[in-house]
């Protein structure tokens, strides 16, 4: 199973792309979508909507891992990535792949089983568990790997059905 | 020129076409978009996304109005707003029409000349504006035309050139 994770942002969206079997993972590849600082909101939205339709078709995922928002920074950031993220949600819905979201916490228990993990434990796990010699850069594609993760241990110890992880609003 | 107002959302989406000439302006139509609240929100965001694009290529506006998030509400609504806004900017952008954004604050003054003006003052001007005999309804589609008629009137006025009013984060 081919596992897309996303993090979501509107500068920075990091992306991360592993094939799962059972237990074990590798990773495929990751990185990430990046705009101007000087552009307009719109103009980044627009970016951030064609790259990821145009990296989904690339990549064919089976499923796909995004974030949910969290706010711990400012409410202007905060803004600006519920802008990002819901033109990430869109073309993950306009793909028709089936799409699943989990919080930061429970992204921490999948891949460290500690809720409360410190970032660098996420990073390193993810490293380990993905058989990688360095944790991936930027942060933002590491992350993306360990939403992907997340999906694949949740998906192979609990057998969610596809849209059991959504969240109605 | 023809002007689309935009009042952003996720489960009602405001929209309303003016025609405006020097300092007269005339309602061609308006109306709402919405999503069914038992839906993930994703499938809401693909719903306005494709919506929106068709709307655009329908009423073919020569500009969009758009207005600029403002939080006055909770903050879950306010993020589910961004999420929405985010792919009405993102259909915006693509149609390649040019957009502007106005604060609440910008549209009570274009308006009724007062920032602080209660939202039944404005919707009154709004109707008396457009030479309509009732105020339109869902409130979503009134605050539509209010938006359109701001950007008649602050470009009459003070003429600014595409992408002036825009917001840079």
């Amino acid at each position: 199973m081919r596992i897309l994770g996303i993090d979501p942002g509107y500068a920075t969206i990091g992306f991360g792309l592993i094939e799962a079997q059972r237990q074990q993972a590798r990773m495929i590849t990751y990185g990430a979508i990046t705009t101007p600082a000087g552009l307009p909101l719109s103009r980044r939205l627009y970016q951030i909507g064609t790259d990821m339709e145009e990296l989904i078709a690339q990549l064919k995922p089976d499923c796909i891992s995004i974030e949910e928002l969290f706010f711990n920074t400012n409410l202007t950031t905060g803004i600006a990535v519920a802008h990002g993220r819901g033109v990430l949600l869109y073309a993950a819905e306009k793909s028709g792949i089936p799409l699943y979201e989990y919080t930061p916490s429970q992204v921490k228990i999948a891949v460290t089983g500690y809720g409360k993990a410190e970032k660098r434990q996420v990073m390193d796990m993810t490293r380990r568990l993905l058989h990688l010699k360095a944790t991936p850069k930027p942060d933002d594609a590491a992350d993306a790997l360990a939403l992907a993760l997340c999906h694949a241990r949740s998906f192979t110890s609990q057998l969610p059905k596809q849209g059991e992880a959504r969240k109605t609003i």
